[in-house]
């Protein structure tokens, strides 16, 4: 967690990024969303970082509620770190980085796709036009006051 | 940029995550993107940091191929950082890390709302089956090997 360092921005990504803003966060949680994995042995042979970083990370995910630690069984081996629903509701910003690496730094092709369940379909991430319903361009965006303008939280 | 300390993965989420994953990164593309900022005093108002901290970002964002300087005219003022189309293409990331902080961390209601311009309507990020055509839930998400699977870029 970056802890307080963006608290005088009222600004939801500058919030989001408070609890997945370190290095490494991202990387975890797309074990965790996308390959299936939870023991802090999978994450560290995965990501070979250091098991104290990677400890700090798990236990801010727990704190910030974005992962839970799986009841074990007695005598079964090591902790399972399961996402929450806000966890697994970060799919959208690995889907989004993914997406940009793919097309401007990926010269082999994408790695990975993320294929639809039960479909062989393609899923890929869209704005989407609540009113006309139409795909919008980045540029199509204009930034306007929420609800939430007012508040300093 | 965070250098290579992701080289050991194959991942465009984590080549994304060079270019835009220090601390601040993120939140001065989000100025340049939806809040026209394009000035080095601009960002600096609107964040706070410290000026070495933001010149090392933005020096990071021109190396990158992220921003550009746009061609000054004589005698006039500060340098403007402009975004490129590889710039402008980390929008969804930013928009998907407001949405994940609107639904989870912004108690007054969204402080900022993406608007369509022209239309009015309200846009949002949506994860899109190009077979089916359906959207799709997290949950619903595959990684499969794709094309750059094999090579270590």
């Amino acid at each position: 967690m970056l802890g307080r360092t963006y608290e005088n921005q009222n600004c939801s990504a500058a919030r989001a990024l408070e609890v997945v803003g370190e290095r490494w966060s991202l990387l975890i949680l797309r074990d965790a969303l996308f390959r299936g994995m939870a023991r802090f042995t999978e994450f560290q042979r995965s990501l070979g970082i250091a098991p104290n970083v990677l400890s700090a990370r798990l236990q801010s995910f727990l704190k910030a509620g974005v992962m839970e630690l799986e009841p074990t069984k007695e005598g079964s081996e090591q902790p399972r770190y399961r996402l929450t629903e806000k966890g697994r509701d970060l799919a959208p910003v690995v889907v989004a980085l993914t997406a940009w690496g793919d097309r401007w730094s990926a010269p082999g092709g994408p790695p990975v796709l993320f294929g639809h369940a039960g479909c062989d379909g393609q899923v890929s991430l869209a704005l989407v036009c609540d009113r006309c319903g139409s795909y919008a361009e980045a540029t199509d965006l204009q930034a306007r006051p929420g609800p939430g303008a007012q508040r300093k939280a």
